[in-house]
């Protein structure tokens, strides 16, 4: 994309009735999206979208070769085009099952990548190696911090080199809740999840001792492996909070040797489990990281490897898209399922699906849903959907699957590491800070404004891509080494800020009694 | 209440048919709660009900002079009533509005007690002198955490005796919701409650920049005294955590001089707003520490002051009785109203409004929801009901007041601290470690054992009331007076403990998109 007299701008299909533009267009400036030259009668700012053709009222709008809605209102050539006359409407799609499902032809071991990591006794393996305090409720959460911290502060983990850390997870519920209700039992599953992870090697679990989400119940059939020790007590039993956190400190202190005695050894790519994640989204999303991203994904589910896409409401409107992908109509039905569950649960708790582009999305260019669930779905890359699980549920299936989360980043990544991913990749347009304890997670930026702006926080960046420094394909290749890199231990950008305790946000389901 | 050769019990009205034991009664004792001696036919445990008399199956079962539930099948005299012979059902009542309401004669200004508080430039009094740091999103919550923990650590706070410190306030939700929904104009009313606080001397508010809730949004209407500083940003704005975090600090410490000027000064105790709540309820809160703080309350009325109960799940089933104590039919109408829209949130969202007894209740001895409000409801003692207000809505009106919140408590305190409460008193049977920065929080023991199990924790023990030591109205002048010390700046336990950051918890209310 080589610079011209006119202003640049990008389309992404011939087909598309608009472009985006690659810089600040202003009204009167000539663009060139390679069908002759159209004069902006609007200024569009940077990533947003300029009309190449006039629209009639009603008339389906394309970018990505796709619709992501309708003129609300005739549209000139050259227009701006964006909330004021574009607009989200229902409409009518058919489902194909898996009549474009690609099955992937995964690499034979020996030609596998490789990294270092922590294998487990049940096969797992993890890419670091945390010490947890995991609580029931609110009421525990005070003391869990001070456990940790009282621990990282002490200077003993120095002594313990094999150790990454100590990860105190709270939240604010747990209790005054249906204990037999939705919010529960997903409360047990994400904490369950984490119990598991491959990236814990022991654990205190803490309780006030009269919640609703008690440690028996929560405990109850999860199989955690038999070597990872666990002090499960509550301040009630401990006499208080004093007691509790000295107990908590001194349990924690007994394990760091046997943590410690874990040690890291190359194994393949397969055995890694990358979830994805994009936040402060922009028109750039689905142009740059996003794609990149999918390219990532897609190199992994070759090797073997599992890439977890998320964030429901963000890929609605594109679920035709991916039942056509899945491996089974039974896979694309849990798909359809899940959608159908939103529809209900945003009819009766308020919001609808349409209402998901936030302020900052809308700032950035990106006007319907539709729109956004499109640049969305790229990050899932283009191999077969192997299979669909709910928020928070294990994920045993390898290649690209997907998990029904919000699109809310704390709550949609929560779920997804409870689900076993061991990486995430996390794109941002806007800028966001996130970490996700005990799982690295690799900032991608969709632009490089934004990544010169942020670099403190940012990885890689992927706006080379919309600059014309780079390809997708070449981005993807570098995101997908350096998820081989931070599996290996190499620290993202958010680990070495200290991200990841205040983002553990389990999905809050139900009534707050 | 001298000992006796039988096993203690307490009976609270003659016409009661069960009696809660003092002590565990062994199956065989003999008890006497004043009506001749009764045979325990089972083991009954310290706290739980026995049996007086004989019960028809579909009988009404009386406690405090008042229905708590129907026998599930014929009961004998002497047996254990609980869980597996005693049922909840809605029975009909008349709505009496204001029959009873006792009008409190307010001590003239002059006759009333004082505290030592920091007046504010509009009227209102705060009890602790802080600044904080309040997060729009939880994507800033790492970032507002370590600017709390960064300016503590320094040393700096030493320098300004007359700030108590900085306070982070975070939370999981902000984003992922709709905008103009009920859980986002709850949380914005939160937020603005905390802005105004009279506890609060100067503020930092953080958002990332792409949320929902937005600052402007949240700024824009809110009535913030005019000297208090405020800054506000993004980390967008800023350019990344590490600027974000150096920023914050720097305009702290340049407030510390400004909230430092603030002092105390002798001002009547109508100045005064207390909050309460209970939270780990047993069969004791009904009879100890929730009556004995009514006295409180009763007191503090008297002095022209402002008493809080909150908690609508916890005082359903009583609402015909606080009906009958309001000032006007409105106030009166105001109540039921609530009700109806808990009775429409459960139905909508799973749970029923007779699961509120948690497993630490029942273990206690607390069989119904009935039972456990009309213990609960003893927090607000004897005066006229003067106004019910909604969630975290500011309370103007002085006397005994409603505020409609869930019983959860670090989500009822949040509401009630943002509605005004200056100080917060808690009972707790099974023994709750709770703190609400920036406000104070005086916890009360409903039993000796208790107390002395968690001492650390627990500020006052009203568990002489049923040992015989002592009496509810002198525990209830216990309490008061200690309100004001604490108003005036004498910690509390959980201050000590550094409880307070971690149990801010605005309700959640809506989808999580
Ligand atoms: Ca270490
Ligand atoms: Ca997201
Ligand atoms: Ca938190
Ligand atoms: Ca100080
Ligand atoms: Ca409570």
């Amino acid at each position: 994309m080589a610079e011209s007299s006119t202003a640049r701008v990008i389309r992404l299909r011939p087909v598309d009735d608009v472009a985006i533009a690659a810089v600040d267009v202003a009204a009167g400036t000539g663009v060139d999206a390679g069908g002759g030259v159209v004069v902006a009668r609007d200024d569009v700012p940077r990533g947003h979208k300029i009309a190449l053709r006039a629209l009639r009222a009603g008339a389906p709008v394309l970018r990505y070769g796709q619709v992501i809605g309708f003129a609300g209102r005739d549209i000139a050539e050259g227009e701006h085009v964006h909330l004021h006359n574009l607009e989200y409407r229902e409409f009518r799609r058919d489902y194909e099952f898996g009549v474009d499902a690609r099955i992937t032809e995964v690499l034979a071991e020996a030609d596998r990548d490789t990294f270092a990591g922590y294998v487990r006794s049940d096969g797992r393996v993890g890419t670091r190696n945390y010490l947890g305090v995991l609580t029931t409720v609110n009421c525990s959460a005070t003391a869990a911090k001070q456990i940790a911290a009282r621990l990282r502060h002490s200077g003993v983990l120095d002594e313990f080199e094999n150790v990454d850390g100590v990860v105190a997870l709270t939240h604010g519920t747990g209790c005054g809740m249906a204990p037999d209700g939705e919010g529960a039992a997903v409360l047990r599953r994400v904490m369950r999840g984490y119990l598991t992870h491959p990236n814990f090697a022991g654990f205190v679990v803490l309780g006030l001792g009269c919640e609703d989400n008690q440690i028996a119940a929560l405990t109850r059939d999860v199989h955690m492996r038999p070597e990872v020790p666990v002090f499960t007590s509550t301040i009630q039993e401990l006499g208080g909070t004093r007691k509790t956190v000295a107990a908590g400190v001194a349990r924690l202190t007994e394990m760091l040797p046997i943590a410690n005695a874990a040690r890291r050894s190359r194994v393949p790519a397969s055995a890694l489990v990358l979830g994805t994640n994009c936040g402060g989204s922009d028109s750039y999303s689905g142009l740059t990281a996003n794609p990149a991203l999918g390219n990532a994904v897609d190199r992994l589910v070759r090797q073997g490897g599992t890439g977890i896409v998320g964030e429901t409401p963000e890929i609605y409107g594109t679920e035709h898209m991916l039942v056509r992908r899945a491996v089974s109509e039974r896979v694309g039905r849990k798909l359809l399922e899940r959608i159908d569950w939103w529809r209900e649960y945003t009819a009766k708790n308020g919001g609808s699906m349409d209402n998901n582009p936030s302020p900052g999305n809308k700032a950035g260019g990106l006007t319907t849903i539709l729109e956004k669930s499109l640049g969305a779905v790229a990050k899932g890359g283009t191999t077969a959907l192997t299979d669909v699980v709910e928020y928070a549920e294990p994920v045993t299936t390898p290649g690209f699957v997907f998990m029904d989360t919000p699109g809310y980043d704390p709550v949609s990544v929560t779920g997804i590491v409870a689900g076993g991913a061991t990486v995430v990749c996390f794109t941002t347009g806007r800028g966001s800070a996130f970490g996700c304890a005990p799982v690295p997670s690799i900032k991608i930026a969709t632009n490089t404004p934004l990544y010169q702006h942020m670099t403190d926080d940012m990885d890689i960046n992927a706006g080379g891509i919309v600059d014309g420094d780079t390809t997708v394909e070449q981005v993807g290749e570098r995101i997908y080494r350096r998820v081989l890199a931070v599996a290996s231990g190499e620290p993202t950008r958010s680990e070495s800020l200290d991200y990841g305790e205040e983002e553990f946000v389990p999905w809050h389901l139900g009534t707050v009694m």
